[in-house]
Parts: C-alpha cells; structure tokens; sequence
C-alpha cells in the first residue's frame, strides 16, 4: 500500500501533503481505528475509572469530554466527588448503588432498543457491583433485565426468573461468598455469561478470591470471568455482544 | 467418688485390688470411654490410613485386630497391598474404586438396617471419592443410596434425584472443579450435609483448593465441609448422625 | 405421578384446579418443602446475616417476618443498627457478645428441652463466635452448655470438663491461634463435633486460615468444619442432629 | 399454562398421555431447552472433557452419541486413548497437537461459513493451547484465523497481523509466562477477546497463575477470561458470539 | 503406685483422705507438675497476652494474682489500657517501646544474674518486637544485652557487636524486611538462636511473610523460629535456655 | 598483604601507628570501602527511609548529617513529618507527590549533566512511585526524562515516546494493575530496564502481587525487579548504570 | 589491640610472622571461633546436607573428613548414595529410616552420657523425620530417648509417656497432618520445646503448611519452630541446650 | 519527517522505491533498531530458550540462524537435545552443568576483554544456575569471575573473595533456601546487581518462592530480581551494564 501511495506522489496524482495524511492513517491505524469504532458503537470515546483519582483530576477529565459534546461514563465515583463534579455540570446524574456518574449525549448515542442483557445476582450485598454492571449497559445505550436475589441456596427464586434471562443476548451475572451462581446459570441457559465475582464473605472467602475460583473452574460451558467486583467489566462486553447481535458483526 | 472408694477399702467392703481396678477406670475415663463407645456404635475398635504405610505395617495392624477377632476397615490401600494382605485373609474384601479393604464381623456388626445416608457426587471423576465416602459406611453398617454424576451444570438430573436426598438422615456431598454441588443440593433439602471438596480439576482448581474455599463460604445453611478428598471423614459422620436418629442420644 | 393426576382428571375425579395445584406442588416440591421442613423443625423459616445490610434493609425483613407473626433471627448485627430495630420492636432481645437480635414466638417454638448440645472454645478471645453459636442454638430452641476458656496449652481445664462435652448429642468447637482444640476434643468424645476456627491471632495465623487448616487437617474422626468465625452454622449443624436424635429421622 | 392444559384435558381435548407429554416438557423448559437450543447452534448434544476418563469410558460415551448419529467432540485425550477410539470409528479425526478426537456429521452440521473468530497466542509453548481453541471451534462449525507466535516482547509481529484480528467476530488470546498480550491485543481492536492464561513459564510463574493473574487485571476493555490452559473454554464463548453475530439473537 | 497406695489403705498404714490426696496427685501430675515448675523457674504461674482482651478483663487476671503476691507481665498491652490498671496498681512499670505492663515479686524472683542472654535486632522500625523480648527476659529475671540496628546491610555494625552475642547463653535475632540476619548471625556464633520474623516491611514482605520464610529456610544451624512478632516467645524460650545452663536440668 | 606491612614494621620502615591505621583500613576494607565509593558516586552517604519513623527520630538522623554538610535525602515521608523538619532546616525541599524530603549540598555533588534515565509509568495513579523514582534520579544528580500515562492498553501513547526511552542510558518502568507494561517496553528498546510493581488496583491484584508476577516472568530480555511501589530502589540502580556509562567501570 | 601487637613489632619482642598469626586471628576471629567451639562441643567441624548432592560430591567431602580423621554426619541420603560411600568406607553405619549415613571418631567424641533429648512424634508416616532427629542427635553423642505414635486423636498414649517426656532437657516434637502435637506437649512440659512439621498429610495439608502454621501459631510457651521435614535442625538445637545444661555456659 | 520524504518524491530527488524503504525503516523504527541494536551489541540476534521446545523446533531454529552465519545461544537445553542438534553442528559446545549450547561467530563478536562481571552463588546445588549465568555472559563476550559456595552461614569464605566481587562490573549472586546472599553482598560491595533465587530447598522454601521474597525485600540499596531459577536473564543485564561501562551509552 505504501508503494501505491509512493507511485502516486511520483506521478504526480497526489500531493506530498495528501500522500502524509494517507500514510500517517495507515502508519497509526491500529491505534486510531479501534478508538473510532468504539465511539461509533458505544457512543463513548473514553470512560473514566473514579478510584484513585482526585476531584480535580475528573473534572479536568469530564471537562474535556463535554467541550467535544461527549457522552461521559465515570465509575467508581464517591458521593462527595460526584457532587463537585456535579456543581459545574448539573445535567450529569449520579447513581448511588452503582457508583457511576454519567451523561448521554442523546444525539450520538447509538442505542436502538433492540435486545437486552439480564444482569442477575445472588444476594442484596452484592447489588453494588451489580449495579454498576445494569447502569453501565444502560448508559452505553443497552438495554437491561435487573433478575436479584437468586442466590443457589434459594433455588426456586432462580427458576422462577430462568426464561427472562434465557431471553437475554449476554448474561451479566454477579455473586460473592461462594460464587456457585454462574454455574448454575450456565446449565439452565444458552447465552453468553460474565461472570464477577464479588469481595462479599468472610473469613475463607479471602476478598473475593472464593468466588473468583468457583467461577474459573465452572463446569458449564459460555461461562467467562472477570476481575473481582468488575461490573463494568462485564457489561462492556455484554454491550459488545448485543451490538454484535443486533447490528451484525459488520458493524465492527 | 475417689473418696467413696477409698472410704470402702478402709472399710474392708472393696479389697485393694478391686479398688485399683475401679480408679484405673475413673482416671481413664475420658479416653477408654471413647473407644468402648465408638466400638459399641459403629463395630470398629480402629480404623486404618493405608497411605504411607507400608504392607507389612498393615498385615500387622490387620493380624492384631483379627486375633481379637474384630472388623478391620482399611482405607486408601493399593490393589498391591491389598493383595499381599488377602493372600493371608482371602475373607476380606477389597473394593477397587473406593481403595478400601475390608472384613466385618457380622456377629459384633451394629447395623440394623434403619434409615440410610445418601452419597451425592458430581461428576465421574469425583467417583473414588464418592465411594470412599459409601463403602466406609456400608461397612460401618450402615445403608448408603447412590446418588452420582448430578453436578450443578446439568441441573435436571439433580432435581430428578432430590427425593432420595431429602430421605436421607444426612447427606455427603462430594465434588471436585468449582464445588458449587453442597450450596444448592443445600438449598433442596433439610437434613446435614457433609461437603468433601475433591482434588478434581486442573489449572486455577489448585489441586482441590477451589472446591474447598467454595464450600467453606456456601450461603446454604446446613452444610460442613472435610479436608480435600476424605471421603472416609464424611461418611463417618454421617454414620454417627443415622445412629443418633434411630438409636437416640441415649446410646452415646 | 403426573400419569395418575392426568388420569384422574380425564376421569372426571379431579378437577383441573384440582390437578393443578398437585402439579404445582410436585413441580416446587424440592423447593417449598425444604423451607416448610426448616420451620417446622427449628421454628424458623428464615435467618438473616445482618453483617453488609442497612438498618433499614434489616428493619424491613423483620417487619415482614413480624407481620407473619414469625420468630426471628438475626445475626453480625451491631448495637446501633440493633438499637434502631428495637426501637419498633422492643420485644426483641440483643445478645450483646454473640451480636444477634432474636425474637421467639414461643407460641410455635419446637424446643422440648431434651438433650443439649455443647459449646466449646479455646480462649476468652474465641468468645463472641462461642457465643453466636450458643445463643443460635438458643435461640433455636436447643439446650446449651458452654465449656469455655479450655484451650490444649492447658489441657486440665478440659479434662475437668470433658464429662459435660462427652453427654452432648453434638459438639461445637471453637477456637483460634493454631486451632488445635478439636483434634484434641475429638479423641475423647464420640458425638459429632462442628469445628469453627476463629480469626483470632496474629503473624502466621493469616486471620484464621491456620486454624481452619488445622481443623480440616485433624487426624481425629468425626470432626467438621465450617467457615473462619461462622458460629452460626456449626450450631445450626448442632441443633439439626439434636433433633434428629431426639425426634427421630421420621421428623425430617 | 399448566392450567390451560388440565382445562384440555377436563374439556376432552387432550389425553392425560398428551397433556403429560406437554407438562413434561413445561416442567423441565429450563433443562432441556438449553439443550436443543445449543445442539440446534454448534451442532453438538454434549462434549466430552477425556482427561480423567479412561479409553472405556470414553468408548461408552462415543458409542452412544454415535448410535444417535450425533457429531462427537473429545477434549484433552491423549494419542493412546484417541488410537483406541479410532480402532472401532476410523472415521474419526485425531488433532494431536490440540488433543482433540472428533467427528462432525455433516448433515447437522451448522456452518456456513459465515465470519471468523481469531485464535492469537504468544509463544510456541502455548501452541496446545491454541490449538485446542481452533480446533474446537473448527469442530464446532466456525471459521477461524490462527494468529500464532506474536508474544509481546516483539511487537512488530504482532501489528503486522492486527488487521486479521481487528477483522474477526471475536478474538481468544492465548499466553503463559506475563500474560501481558490480551491487555496489548484489547488497546489495538473492538471485538470480545476471551483470554486465556496458560501453564507455560517456570519460577515464579506458579503453573499459570502469573499469567491468570495479569489477564483479570487488565487495564484494557473488553477481556473476560477463563481458566488456566481452557482453550475450549475460550472458543466454545467465542463461537456462541459468532452465531449471535451472523445468525442474530433470534436464533438463541 | 496406684496398687501400693491401696494395700497401704489396706493395711491401714494410710488413711482414706491420705491416699485420696495422694491418687489425685498423681492423677493429675502431669498438669500440675507443670504450672509449679515453670513458676519455681521463671517466678511467674501465667503470663497475659494482653491484645484482644479488654482494660476490664485484664484488671480482673491482675487483681487476683496480685492477691496471691504473684509477679505480673502482661505483654501486648496499649499505653491506655495500661494506665487503666496503674491507677489501681501505681506500682507497676509500663515499658512503653516494648508495650508491656509488669511487677516483679523480688522475694519469690528467682533471678540470680548468672549469664545472660542476647536480644539482637535489625533496624528502628524492629524495636518494639526487640523490646518485647528484652522486657520479658528481665522480668523474668535474665540479664539481657541488647544489640541492635545490626542489620544485614552494614555488616561492619554487626561484625563490631559479635562478641556480646557470642557470649551469651542463647541468642534472640529479631528482624523485618527480608530477614536476613538470623542467616548471618548464625553463621558467627555457637549459642542457640531464636529467630523472631517481624511484621516492618511493605510490598512482597507480604506482613512478615517473607522475613518468616526466610528464618525457616536458614541455611545456619542452631536457629528455630516463632510467629512473627512474638518477641516474647523467643525471649520466653532464651529465659528457659540460660536457666537450665546455670541451675542445671535437674532443675527442671 | 598483611605480611608486607608487618614486616616494614620490623623493618623499622613504618610505625606502629601507620601500620595500624593500614590494617584497620585493610580489616574493614569491605565494608568501609563501600560507603566511601557510595558517597562519590551518588553524593550520600546515608539515604533515610523515613516509613515508620517518628519526625523526632528523622529530625535526629537529618540533623546528624546535615552537621557533617553531607546531603539528604528522606523517602516515604509524609506532609506533616517533612514539615516539622523543615521547620528547623526549611532550606529542605518536600516533593509532595514523591513523598521526598532532600536538600542537596552542590559542593560535593557529583551530577555533570551527561545523560539521563527514563522514567515511564502507565497510569496516573501510579504517579506518587513514579515521582518517588524520578525525584531520588534527581536528588542524586542524574537527569530524568518522564515519559508518564502511556499503559499499553493504549499503545500509539507509548509508541510515540518509544524515542525518548531508547535514548536513555537505564529505564525505570512503574505498572500496576496487570503490570504488563516492562514486557511491552523491553521488545522495543535495548537499555536496562528496572521494572516497579505498584500496589494499584483491586480484587486479584492482590495488593500489587498481580504486576509483580507479571514483571518477573517477563518474556523480553534486560528485565529486573524491585520489590512493589519500591521507587527508590528501581532508581537507585539506574543512576548507578548512569554513572557507570558515563564515568566508567573505573570510578567503581 | 592492633595497636599492641604491632608495638610489639616495632619493639622487636615480636616477628613479624608472629604477629601476622595473631592477627590473621584476630581478624577472623568471629568465624573461625564458631568453627572450633562447634566442633569441640558437637565433634563435627562440618555436616553434609546429602541431598541434592552427587555420590561423586559426597564422597569428596568424606574422603576430606575421613582424612583429617573426623566424624562425619550426612543426611538427607538415599540408600544407593550411602551403599557407594560404604564401598571405600565400610565402617560408616546407614540408617535407613533416618537416611543417615554417619562414622564417629569415637576419641575426639564429647559425649559424656549426661541428660538425654525427648523424639516425641505424632504417627508412624512422621517416623523418617522423627529418626532424623534421633539419629542426629545420638551421632552427636547426645541420649536420646523416642516416644513415637503419640499423636493427639488418642491423648492417653501420651500422657502414658508424658513423664519420659518431662524427664529430658529439651524435646524435639514431630508432627504432620494437623501438627498439635507440640501445644499439647507444651502445656505438660518445662522443657524447651522444637517442633518439627511434616510434610505428612493431603489435601489442605499443602504439604506440610498446615502444620507449620499451627506450630507458628502456638498458644503454650516454650515453643519454637523450624523447617518442614527438618528433623536434623530441631535435634542439633536440642543437643546445644543439653550441653549447655550438662557442662554450663562457660563451655559455649 | 515524512513530510520531507514525501516533498522529495514530489521534487523527484527521491524515487517511490527509496523513499518507501525509508519510510518502513521509520515506521518500525522502533522495533526493528533494536534488534540492530542489541545484535550490535551482543552479537547476537536471537536467543532461544530450549525448555518445552522439541529437538526438532530447536534445530530448525539453529539452522536458519547458522544459514545467517549468526552466533547461536540456546538455554535449558537437556544432554540428548544438544547430542541431537550436535550431530549436525558438532562445532557447536554444550556446557552441562549449565545447560546451554552455544557456538560464537568470532568474527561478529563484540567482545573485547575489557571489564568483568561476577557470578557469585551461594550453594553448590545453586551451581547450574550460576553456571547458567556465567556461561551466558561468556557466550555473550563478556569476561565472567565466579565466586562459589561462598554462602551466608560461612560469612569468611565470602569476605576472603570480596575483592574480586568489588572490581566488577555488575555481579550476579545467586541463592536458593533463605535467599540472603544478595543483601550481605548489597551490604558490601557498590556495582549493580542481579540477585537470582534459585528453587533449591524444601519444606517452606516453596520451591524458590521463600529466596524471592528475600530479595525482592533487601534492605541493601543496588538488587534487582530475577525470576527463579533465570540465570540467563541476570546475566544479560549484567552484560549490558559492562558494555555501557566500557563502550559508553553511546553505543546504546
């Protein structure tokens, strides 16, 4: 391709200036492509990981953003800094449970309605994280089927929500202490599964590493993990998945 | 009571030797009790770990207990050692997938045929396990129902087998990869479950260790847990919950 | 089964609403007997782990337990949240050591007063787990005893008790720091033992994980485990075996 | 539902032996849905994991799925036990550098060439791994792209090859020693990468749990992760998304 | 014994109330036997480990031993919690560096300033586990020489300080970090070590861990190891150590 | 060697003293050596990690070495301690982010501007031990260049510094979280590279456990570790490579 | 004291060879020593640790002690090593449980057959380690008396040893599985205590792990550790403590 | 500088042919100058790493290298490997205890004699390790010292060889059990080092991870770490470090 674009300056037909920019896409294309297709399908250039970084630094981070008329996902956002951010921009809306501070910009969003992901999870205490993964999906344009408090040891309550999310394209599910629920799920269903652990338990439950090794040695097949209390990890790429599903892999 | 004792000697009512007979007793109570009980109940004055001894050190074992004319119960022997024994004491039984080598003596034997345990596994390869856990009972005298490769991916199967469980006087629960089988077999039924995690499974599974953690942090009330593949451990247990329930507290 | 329901409908013997509730009893049976079982047995069809639940979130369960005139028990509850429940329920009793708030309507309370379980621990540090599982079983309408402060370092002290431990139709044990004391307990006694490590120690206790190795490494039989600090369970282990040996398997 | 069939039934318009069929398979939606469902999508009733299992074991199961005529699929079965099968169905392909023995009826087959996963890996040592992820998903009636030997340490390999990944439906990325190269391959494209850690490297390596370790922190979007040396795993996910992708939702 | 004791009942040369003091002696010797030596050598029948225990509970063990004139240490106890008993003991010393509360017994001390033991340690942050230990052997009545901030990094300031601690009875090395210093230390001197791993690190010192590891890998002959940060377990064992080279074992 | 100076004693070519003051220096070469060739070299003779201790006891160790004029430098130390020195010695400068009190003494400070280390972290949050290297390069007279944020989840940030880091004499690498940027640095330049875990992250990073893994099993060549968050250390190497580049094997 | 030497020098009452020795021995003082005292109280200048070690290399080693005339102490080697060894010096004894291969110079031999060191071991599988121990401690000349099979599922077989036990100045106490055995001991006995795990067990034991935990984790005084399976370094400790009992400190 | 490239293809003083040649060298600038770079240096394009690959991947390797008339340096190679690859390169050297084949094309060495590195280890049975590092280095053209056995608990034999330690370069120090070698040495010496864990141990050495610990925790300023066992890869840092000494950073 390079000696294409060469032949083409040498003939004349493109200008040194024209045949930089061709070359500088193709030279970076790895790099820029992915950005652009992200934005494209999820709506968002960028998402912001709140822990660990100061008040000021998000709002530089949030005030980037809107000055492009960007969407803005911020996870892991206490209160207290979502309140400041708050204060400049009132329109962005703060999600307790989840943690997440969000604003969607409506025209670019890419949502369509189409499907849903079912985020499932095994007891009250791990609703946080749950959270985090249902208000994700909605923010990235997705819809959501909340199915909790189905924990194993209740196992009727599951059965009873098994057909909503036998309906789903991609399962979120969410569970601490033992972390057998991805298990059981993923022999009652056929969809995709993303499986987080949780840091819910104590004593032998180790901060979540119980959980995280159930759901590393599950029997069933379509199950696959992510970090421990990821809810967002997990519904970015249920997101994925149902845009992949609706949109075709095309859209990629 | 040392001081009643001791009044009768000074009294002339007890001779010397009589009295020493009856404080041998009282010192050792704690510890001789025991085994007369634990005899009594299960028709075992001792039991063998076969693992790391050698098949001379076993026939001696088994010699002194046949000489008393008691049960032997073996258990993780070879099918080697287990040979070298029977070529003195054909009589004595050798199951292969339990590696458990065994004689009972049917005169002492306690059974009495009321009530049963249920053995529940999960998968084929938790099997050895799983008949460690059965044949000790059975030759514990007790009556065991099956109830093998039920595991949680394939829920149906367990559901189809729930009554038998739930018939159970207590239940050993054997499961190796994720070990979520005791948290929702604990969800179905009502009476004790004993877990015994197996080293079954491979890479993130760390030889057992899932299995393990799983159990320990099960949210289903109910359930305790043995080391890693001591199927022997569980089934003891159970044995003694079958004879409390149908010989009472009394024969303890 | 369904056969003989199906035919009996076509048969005109039975009604379709008949049939159906049948069927739908058949069908949740695993599930919904389990819970009734439960009630009937201890007395209470629900338990709640208060620890990582608001107040309100607590509030509101026992509302709905209350409402249904139900006994209630929950446990890791601390003074204040306690505090905030007692304020509706008055009633209601916080166990201050143990951290349960309990309430018992000893209108359908199954407790009969026959035989007791024992309670067990090592250290005066090992006493609010001791005590979570002295006051469940309490509360489960179980007899207790409690053998305190009788950790292997000082072996007397438990030898001066054993007799208690040994009259017990089940035994919890509870201990921190190396978690020795089942081993011990279990080579003199013959009922059942419920071992519960504690977190209690420091360096290369790991917060409790050397005591739970401890225990589920003992070479004694007849012992086991449940999660670090989960006192609950082993008493509720205790009370289902108490009632087993005192009301028969046939109760199940 | 249930009632609208008993009402059949009362009405005359059904048999008890048809409602019972109908109930049969309401009662066990759940189950046996997943089922049809997954064999109806890959093609394949069951999957057989041969590690453990001995040359008999597996001829059983063959046999069975054979009478059936249903394609077969056996993971982690060694040359031996493959030759084995083979003896009675030479018609079965052996794939030895991904362990796999299966056999495809192509008249169920699902394929049609629609799409294609990309199977990455790092380093020559991690090629069974790899393998076992194309080979499964080759069985399994999806196209795919092998993108081998592309370890980080060598970037430019890499980007040489980053337009085929970029292009796939979904992407399993194979690595042992760091595991670095999901986190490198999930800032370059938009498709779901399923990672998977292998056993490869020595020392502090800990058989696989560096690399697992690396993958479920990964700083990049996108990557879910299965267990230690679970190339299936990984590509029996990627296939699923593959189908949701080219056959939509609906087909679920 | 037990038999001579009756005939001697008997024989009317012993009385009922003799012989059961006697027999109850006996019975319990090993116990007993115990508590007396270790108070006639070390002038203390018990010892408090004052962490986890409250300012009430501790008062109450200080009260009765004092009642009974005994010496006091209790070790792992806060500045508060110690004033709280100094208000009602004036008389008792606080080491503030070594977090131990104590009161010595002069008249029933049985220090004789015979030799004398070395407390070595490795850095500042070591100070407060050297000083525990140092505490402890002069409370219970051992000369000490304290050597410390001799860590592995300047081997000169150790070097400088070996012959101290070559003339010691026995050695006590404290030390964080990586824990080198035992290793060295016990490559220089003849008198037995022990090695107290503390917990002043951070990163891969993992709590100690690492320093703990170490200790027990030591290439050295003559050093054992205890919990990490138990300075008095270390000075505890030295104190026997010095007494049995000075008073001899008949002493014992 | 000793010979020779012993017998220019004898020979009356050298006195008493004078051979002294040689064989002292040749006794405690080793030891002494070092600390002179440390203080030409890097212009320290002491560095303070101020973790763990009181402001009195830095204020003490500052003061002893400011009176010899020598140059400080103080790590892990907080606001509120480097505030109370700089009270007494305000011409200190505190780096806020490095956690860094240092004054330096340009008199006998070694730096002469030829070449420079890198310093390159991934994240912001890995900042403060970026900083911690950056900052003790500089107090010990080395230029930096900090190449910061350029984690490979996002590699044209990287790529488009790579110049910069190859232009450097040794590179100081700081990751958390997957850690996995060393790997993707050492394929792309040919210096040595000092790799630092940070302890940022969560769940099974394990508090910088994950980085560290990956960091030492790192597939590139020119890799080495420094314990997590360990600034200092990685930096303290590299200027020792600086020097040695640009001064020579010589100035050892 | 340099400087008094080399004044000696200078006054001509000293050669310079003369003083060359003395100070080669001042100056090494701190190693050399160690060498002398142990070999004077021990009678070995050097012990083989075998293992790892070719035949090749361990007869070099021999052949150098054998030609000094000194007693030689290899552990840790297989019987063929030890056949091959015995081939050139067949007076030297195998112990084969102990795998020991040992020769004493019975002249330059210490022991004087005062006091005697307690082998206390919990089962028959920890026999190779308890004989390690043993027979270490009677090649260094020390008595040795063995209380084997003791462990504390069954406490009257040790308490029926528990005065030998008490007997000894110090005692070296071997357990695998759950390793209580030295708390138990350690609240009956005065001497000091070295407790040895073993590598006996499966599952949770993690080779040994479990029970070094719960010797670290000892509640009784007196105790120290060290390696697994380390019998050699328990029994070397224990000989130092009975020579110092036996000839006093001053022979250190 | 593309603009320049491209502006000269306009103007026609470069042809497409040229300037797409420049323009492939500057967009893989990065990767490929470093190749170029390290080949410069070491003289060496490639070093294969021989465990896990078979005879015939090796070979194949090998033989494009020698097609390229390049320098060969294959590590972990086992006896019969290296016999095989000899058979068709019998000029190629294998050095056993060091487990590498090597052949060095004199003519594109860059060696020239100028500095050394020390390899310094602990053990003899870290000797394949060392040997792993020291082979490595000379194979590379680097002149190696080796100072072996010169471990911690015979502080004398280390100091008797410190010289040779402190002239070097950069040292390399390899130790398995406690791992402390390279904090004495750290303590002593001023160059750069390389500290290797080695996994020779047992028990609680966990197969090198107590050695690595040790390391990764050294108090002495100047270590960095490799993983276990990697000789190889401390002696490439080493190297480089001696090339930038003696060439300057110039030649970077």
């Amino acid at each position: 391709m390079i000696e294409k674009i060469l032949q083409q300056v040498q003939d004349g037909t493109l200008t040194a200036a024209e045949a930089k920019e061709k070359l500088a896409t193709y030279e970076n294309l790895g790099f820029v492509k992915i950005d652009h297709h992200r934005k494209k399908r999820v709506g968002f250039a960028e998402i912001v990981f709140g822990e660990g970084k100061t008040s000021a630094q998000i709002l530089a981070i949030v005030q980037s953003l809107r000055q492009r008329n960007e969407s803005v996902l911020v996870t892991r956002i206490s209160q207290e800094k979502a309140q400041f951010i708050r204060e400049q921009y009132p329109e962005m809306q703060y999600h307790e449970a989840a943690r997440i501070l969000a604003w969607k910009n409506e025209e670019t969003s890419v949502a369509d309605n189409k499907g849903y992901i079912a985020v499932v999870c095994a007891g009250t205490s791990d609703l946080p994280v749950a959270e985090e993964a249902a208000v994700t999906a909605e923010t990235l344009g997705c819809n959501v089927k909340r199915v909790y408090d189905v924990g194993v040891a209740g196992l009727h309550r599951l059965l009873d929500n098994i057909e909503t999310i036998q309906g789903a394209t991609a399962t979120v599910v969410v569970a601490g202490m033992e972390g057998a629920l991805p298990s059981v799920v993923g022999g009652l269903i056929g969809n995709p599964i993303f499986a987080v652990p949780t840091s819910v338990g104590y004593g032998a439950n180790f901060n979540g590493l119980s959980a995280l090794l159930t759901m590393l040695n599950s029997c069933a097949s379509g199950i696959s993990v992510v970090n421990i209390d990821n809810g967002f990890g997990a519904a970015y790429n249920a997101v994925l998945i149902n845009q992949l599903a609706y949109k075709g892999a095309e859209s990629n």
